[in-house]
């Protein structure tokens, strides 16, 4: 259905296109399950590199190293990638995100002339060291040292213990020659902290270089291709100008400048020009749902299982109650998530590169960016695990992708920033109203700024504003005189969950830090209340770019079934919280026993959809690869 | 603590010890991550060999064919085995579990005297070839066909069609010898429905049998050292003995017969035998949930991340309250599980091989067993899923054997019965008050009986009534007047949610007949009530196992701590399930909010005791095989 695809396009239905007939490529085949370590690193960097000849790995970099300028058709052809071999998916974000991303957003433009060109190409492999062995969420505290010697004018690398050794590096253990490290700056006896240096690994034969030491991580739960390894450091030199200087620089004689005075301030900065990693992330973890989805609805719509008294067939498993309501619900929330994801690309379009983007807009994005990530993470792993399970045995052999895309995309709550940690700094931006000038805020400076407030949460709208406005004004004075199919009242429901929260929760802190309390007793009392607010706020953020994004298809036919399609997602979302509205007093007993009749209703309105919603994904056999979930013949999958 | 070993020991600590230090030795070794899959096989086979010559695979069996007739004993021995490599225990499980069962308990002592002793010493390797590439969970529309031919005296056993090729069938592809075959049984115009054959499927030298055709399942998500085949019959000939025939026989002229005249309850009765599958898939879900337990609660109190502001340390993860909440819960209730198992093993042990055992205590057993497999495989799946991401990168590194414990554990929610399936039968058991002369029900008789009742509940108490009834009875008349951590109130709760779903359901489905609706229709449109009410029993009942199990522990410091873990546990099952309790006016906002805070109190509380909770398991290092997980220097492990 054409307002589908356009609803799942976004703005850049070009890029998708492109991939898409990219994905059909033998080169790109997604690799059998029992192939061998080395064949598959060997494999997915030839992928890569198939990738690069293409002209698929440099978008979002400037056209004098070979790319186009649009960022975010960089990030949308990175989730179009999705589909296919999800190690490929990684090695092409670490070698051209983080690495490219790294010496592209931190270092000047001498680093671009030395690096970038080589990088698109992948002439030069290379390596985003930041996680070590002992600090990964926590990026301030990591241990690598990076030291300026002025009579030499170098930089001394160096990994002081082993929990300072750098982990799980993807690109470290057979292919990287270049690692952007991320050290503690030190000059003279003042220190500066973490700064990124382009640090040489391997020689062009692929021997290490003097004083690193590389390790490999060895077989992991999935991504088997990419190859993760860790790099110690014993005291190696590299010249001043490693450094990758844009927010931090080192004279000659060792004087120290930067842009931004504040030591945190400035490391969040930093970290803050990467947020294309986590939007990536979140990208590939949409793409692989979709996959997952379009095996199992598929596999419903052709399995039978069991006769009905009275009846002479058997009955398709998706016309079961049960088995509707473990996939319809999660394939509305990959059609909210993507408006989500869509939303957040329309954002680091406008704000990369742009001085002028409002520092406020440019937090928001890195925090939504974050918790999209979140959401779309975990999501995936529920969803790919529900379908597992709804395709019974035949779901258990490696031939028919499921496992993989469990295996693949476990990681992905865990890496480019572990959810939970994520979801704390969702929260911390909310308690702060994304001031700029709390950006530098630790979690105690969080708790007594959020003391200091007399505190009332004015939550943003995203977009769509004046709709969501008239949608919720529109509604009558009490929530049960309102349909429970209403949209503005699962708008009003889902902004009145995320409110009460931020403030309740703004207030238990206040509350602690006024009696006194020691202040991480405080925050670790309210934890689960910390990342409650978080989800909450997520929530309501996706809901409103799923209606906003469906309020624009011109289509009706296809609006029409979005419509009911943002209304399981709604819906189910308040199924899932109607504990907490309930006792809030919100919604009554009768009210919440409405909302499980309405999402089984819902069910039973989109089964005969079913197929068209996921033949909307037109994600193309050859990726898809699952012999229970190709496309039938009668369907143009991919088309 | 002795205590908490005494516990989990149950009336087995001699089989758990035994089987704890097999595991010990290398021959029993977890296999590498990255092993071959035809290596794996081999390897897997020859670990099931060793566990036979040591003399573990024969507990269950009479001695006269090698073993110690103690089907109790052979269930724990099971389980504990599922500390290791779980392609061995599903191996193991195949071979004398369900090939060997199906033998013992479908065939009479003429069979016995054939197969048993070779089964049990691994010299002639069985397979169990029920599903079918078309019915798995349908066993009765199974479309094998065994025809007698009175002239030569044998059965012709056929594939039809290719949806009734024998699917998954482990033993199949690479060692099995025999298999015993499940297919409809016809003589002359007559069907008698489905029957157990043996049928010999390779000769001593692996080559196929002629008329068999054995394929291959190839590479799965997990369990790949269990060689999953396909067997197709081509009008293959097996002597008239070869029908196990304790159910149902046919003479040499053609007749047949059967102690049970009605075919569906003869059905009924031959899979009803075969519930020792079901337990020990259970007993093996349980262990591998330790395992995954015992790395992430260990991990989680040696790794630190983030300083507290104005301290000098970093926080141990396991002192986060999210944290605590992640692994704590999922720890209390696999303890409520272990004694859910043990109350499994008691009734197996009971009434195997009794005649006299009551048929409707015989049908609860078998709708407990179906229960607890569901919980406690779909338990194993979300623990270990949320002890890899508590784990962070290093849970992802396959040394760290969380990934391996997921991957084989996943298909246990599919195999031995789908779970969705197994809720249904658990749901319509309740619903005919376990009366035997209803066990030949299908659905639309289910219905129609339920739709002629006068219908009210009388939930059964399975154990320790007296003291069920006296804790539900030492509460004040108000719920508000109870603690929320009072015990007598969490089985009120449990109990009155078991009851008012089961009667609500009644009531629908009898109104929805009275109406004169289909009755798959009503049946269908009740999908998720019947699963919440299978879900509510078997909460409740495992709730009581827990209760009473720990009352009758004598240490006292291990049974307070044992009491606090059952809290924990049911209210962390109340905190889920709070919404269904607001709705029916059970409790009110402010009472869910405390149950919140009491699970935050009680993870506090539990915190200090992590460690000996996990150490309690007493899993050897050596099985457990995770540098992150083995038991520090000054922890006497698997002691």
């Amino acid at each position: 259905m054409k307002g589908l695809e356009v609803f799942l396009d976004g703005d850049y239905a070009d890029v998708r296109a492109e991939v898409r007939e990219r994905l059909r490529r033998p080169e790109l085949a997604p690799a059998p399950a029992d192939i061998d370590l080395d064949e598959y690193r060997e494999r997915v960097m030839d992928q890569a590199r198939f990738i690069a000849a293409e002209g698929g790995s440099g978008l979002g970099f400037p056209k004098e190293y070979g790319g186009e300028g649009d960022v975010g058709a960089s990030v949308v052809g990175f989730e179009m990638l999705g589909h296919g071999d999800l190690s490929t998916v990684v090695k092409v974000g670490v070698q051209f995100g983080l690495c490219g991303g790294a010496i592209y957003q931190l270092g000047t433009e001498e680093h671009h002339d030395r690096y970038l060109a080589d990088i698109v190409t992948l002439d030069l492999p290379g390596c985003f060291a930041m996680t070590e062995s002992g600090h990964g969420s926590d990026v301030q505290s990591l241990e690598t040292t990076a030291t300026y010697d002025p009579d030499s004018e170098e930089f001394v690398i160096h990994t002081p213990t082993e929990s300072a050794r750098k982990d799980y590096i993807g690109n470290a253990a057979t292919h990287g020659r270049i690692a952007a490290v991320f050290a503690q700056l030190y000059t003279g006896d003042d220190k500066h902290g973490v700064h990124c240096f382009v640090v040489p690994i391997r020689d062009g034969d692929g021997t290490p270089c003097p004083g690193v030491e590389i390790g490999d991580c060895g077989h992991k739960i999935g991504l088997n291709g990419v190859d993760n390894g860790r790099l110690s450091f014993d005291h190696v030199r590299v010249p001043r100008t490693a450094l990758l200087s844009r927010f931090g620089d080192v004279a000659p004689d060792g004087t120290y400048t930067s842009p931004i005075e504040d030591e945190t301030k400035r490391f969040f900065t930093m970290l803050g020009t990467l947020v294309q990693g986590r939007i990536s992330v979140s990208g590939g973890a949409i793409s692989a749902t979709k996959n997952a989805l379009t095996i199992a609805v598929r596999y419903g719509l052709s399995r039978r299982q069991f006769s009905p008294p009275d009846s002479h067939g058997e009955v398709l498993l998706l016309d079961y109650l049960a088995h509707q309501r473990r996939l319809l619900p999660k394939l509305a929330t990959v059609y909210a998530l993507s408006a989500a994801q869509q939303f957040l690309v329309r954002g680091l379009h406008d704000s990369a590169g742009n001085p002028d983007y409002p520092a406020r807009e440019r937090r928001k994005l890195e925090t939504h960016a974050a918790g999209v990530k979140a959401l779309s993470t975990w999501h995936a792993s529920e969803t790919i695990q529900t379908c597992r399970e709804a395709c019974g045995g035949v779901g258990y052999l490696s031939e028919n992708r499921l496992g993989q895309l469990k295996a693949d995309t476990d990681v992905f709550a865990t890496f480019e920033g572990d959810n939970t940690v994520l979801l704390q700094l969702v929260a911390k931006e909310l308690l702060t109203d994304y001031r700029d000038e709390f950006g530098e805020l630790d979690t105690l400076g969080t708790i007594r700024f959020v003391a200091d407030q007399a505190f009332d949460v004015v939550v943003e709208r995203t977009a769509g504003r004046q709709l969501i406005q008239t949608l919720i004004d529109a509604l009558p004075g009490r929530d049960e005189d309102a349909s429970v199919r209403d949209r503005g009242w699962h708008l009003a429901l889902f902004t009145f969950r995320e409110e009460h929260i931020i403030d309740g929760l703004a207030r238990r802190l206040r509350n602690g830090i006024e009696n006194g309390e020691d202040p991480f007793d405080v925050f670790n009392r309210s934890q689960d209340q910390v990342l409650l607010a978080a989800k909450a706020h997520m929530d309501r953020l996706v809901l409103e770019q799923f209606v906003t994004t469906v309020d624009d298809i011109d289509d009706d036919e296809a609006r029409e079934l979005l419509d009911k399609l943002c209304e399981l997602h709604a819906l189910s979302v308040i199924e899932r919280e109607r504990a907490w509205f309930l006792e809030h007093g919100r919604i009554t007993g009768a009210r919440a026993k409405a909302v499980i009749s309405a999402v089984n209703e819902l069910c039973g309105e989109l089964r005969p959809h079913a197929r068209a919603l996921v033949d909307a994904f037109r994600i193309p056999d050859e990726v898809l690869a699952a012999p229970i979930g190709v496309a039938p013949a009668d369907t143009p999958s991919g088309s």
